[in-house]
């Protein structure tokens, strides 16, 4: 990977040359890992990339996390190692080689304290790296959408078995469990989340696991991801109910299959990423659920599960090849049920190919 | 819950009205979910809790995540909570609430992104929240030692069943997986680290899981913690050997036992953090092994698998009863082996007590 990932910061280090800054700092996390496959751990002491806009790069680690940096051929990259013991200042350790420096970005998920560790060692203020970062990462390659895909074919597996889990007289909990052992099973590393939310609870989009045993006729909302092995992630929604839902939720659910629908034959390249939201929420707000459509339509996915670029009024970024995101339209209903029918699509040539293929139908288990 | 966390807030404004500061604002993680019991999702779009020094707060939430808030009983703890849409300013609309400030303090673990949101709303540059927050939450109250001790009893029970798992033959990556199973069978709702670390490949204190395979006579770091339904960590380190391991280790390792054992032993309340680092090391360098033991003693535990207290050169805090953390000295050879012994321990009026109680000695399987 030493290849891909040289190029990535031989592509950071034009992008800075072409702005106004010359240096970006970067702590673990998925833009460290995308830009030098070191998926190091978040933790109180410093590790973090610095790339000049002259393309010369270095990387500081605790002096523990060394043989762990060396493990990720992090030098193979032509990344020059650095590391620091425990009672040193790694900030000042990090400056004396990247030397002076004039206007420096952070990555946006930096922690304050090292920002702050940064601009107290340099002297300088720092700016977020906002799009010079971003504009790189939500395009994806042809290598990251193999990847989203088979990341969506994984949890795809999972939605496929859920009648195995999902029974009335069961709790949320007890069907969450065995959905996080399979998400693992269909060959995700971690469970990033699972939402099980039944009847009323389906009416708070990120419900949590409760005890609540689910009932027959009630639609149950469920929305589970996690991370491959690639890094990539996973992020699907589909609806279920074990015997008969209510008459108008049946009616609600074919406008907001429709909707999803329209959204997902509207994405194509060249179409602003407030024009996919717009045309969901349009035929929901028709159908009187417009007001219960209480969130944007989507957003970008890739090493994280949230990230540019984001479905929502407001963004005009115009839709190109490579974009990954979730059509994920959605009404709720107060102390009654809810609903939301999620894929992740990928923008092509023409228009989108679908990491997530299961039906989108209300499933009836 | 409530009430304990109506004190927390009341205690986190009563040191600010004695600071500099006017204000604190705190986004998703283990200080908002100590102050307020609200584990919120760390995302993009703005979560934040504000906290006056007379006393007042607000929280705001993404609309959508407003039912999560109202189920976690924030208004309960005299909280006001406000929610934003989708395409509102959230920075804008807390500060409208809030009203004007002068001296705000962040928590270090804000995304800077969120902090640059704060100063660039408020027009005040933000200073972290430090010293103000982790010497509120290093001093652990009854109940929360309690829940470290069932944290620790959890892991606990994991070491204690090594043996089915840890065999000759097996990579590590098999192994990890049937332990990271274990953890949440013991009680823990997440598997928050799984390090087996075989022969040279402990000789890297933060080993990933490797496809190695285990063989019969090289020592085995075994270093697995994840957090419990109440949102304390257990971290605990043991090493195994299958068979018979090579005689200099034999001997290194009763030099380890002797630190590790000494360091507790000499932990209680008046003493300084440094000094228990000391204590080990002194054992360790004596003995000829300084320069193998590459990190410090130890960290601090409780919300966070590391927080303050840290047990390193340099840190006089003295120890004070309710103090939580890690004792934790090791020896790492590159290309050969490593060793480390943990155990969670909390200081008492006299001495300590450990979280974690199986034996310390090299377990032969």
């Amino acid at each position: 990977m030493s290849l891909i990932h040289s190029e990535r910061i031989a592509t950071v280090a034009s992008q800075l040359a072409k702005s106004a800054n010359d240096v970006l700092f970067i702590t673990p996390g998925a833009d460290l890992r995308y830009l030098t496959g070191y998926d190091a751990l978040p933790l109180e002491r410093l590790t973090c990339l610095a790339v000049r806009s002259d393309g010369r790069a270095w990387m500081i680690v605790p002096t523990l996390e060394k043989p762990s940096a060396l493990a990720h051929g992090v030098p193979d990259i032509g990344i020059e190692l650095l590391d620091w013991q425990e009672t040193e200042n790694p900030y000042q350790l990090l400056m004396s080689q990247v030397g002076a420096i004039e206007r420096p970005l952070v990555n946006n998920l930096m922690w304050v304290e090292k920002a702050f560790g940064i601009q107290g060692s340099s002297g300088v203020t720092v700016e977020l790296a906002g799009k010079l970062l971003s504009n790189i990462r939500e395009i994806k390659s042809a290598q990251e959408i193999t990847f989203l895909h088979e990341a969506g074919a994984a949890i795809d597996e999972v939605h496929s078995n859920m009648d195995k889990w999902l029974r009335p007289g069961r709790t949320e909990r007890e069907v969450g469990r065995d959905i996080a052992e399979a998400i693992l099973a269909a060959g995700h590393v971690t469970v990033d989340f699972v939402i099980v939310a039944s009847g009323p609870n389906g009416a708070s989009p990120h419900h949590e696991l409760s005890d609540r045993v689910i009932q027959a006729g009630e639609p149950v909302v469920v929305d589970i991801g996690g991370t491959m092995p690639s890094g990539y992630c996973s992020d699907c929604t589909r609806m279920y109910v074990c015997g008969q839902a209510p008459s108008e939720y049946v009616e609600h659910y074919a406008v907001l299959l429709a909707a999803q629908e329209a959204a997902r034959q509207h994405a194509r390249p060249g179409v602003t990423c407030e024009s996919v939201d717009s045309t969901a929420r349009d035929i929901l707000t028709s159908a009187g659920l417009g007001d219960q459509f209480i969130h944007r339509t989507g957003h970008g996915i890739g090493m994280e599960t949230h990230e540019e670029p984001y479905i929502v009024s407001g963004n005009q970024t115009l839709l190109v090849p490579g974009h990954a995101f979730s059509i994920e339209p959605g009404f709720y209903f107060a102390n009654k049920y809810g609903a939301r029918i999620e894929d992740i699509v990928i923008c092509t040539d023409t228009g989108i190919s679908s990491a997530n293929n299961t039906s989108r139908e209300l499933v009836v288990l």
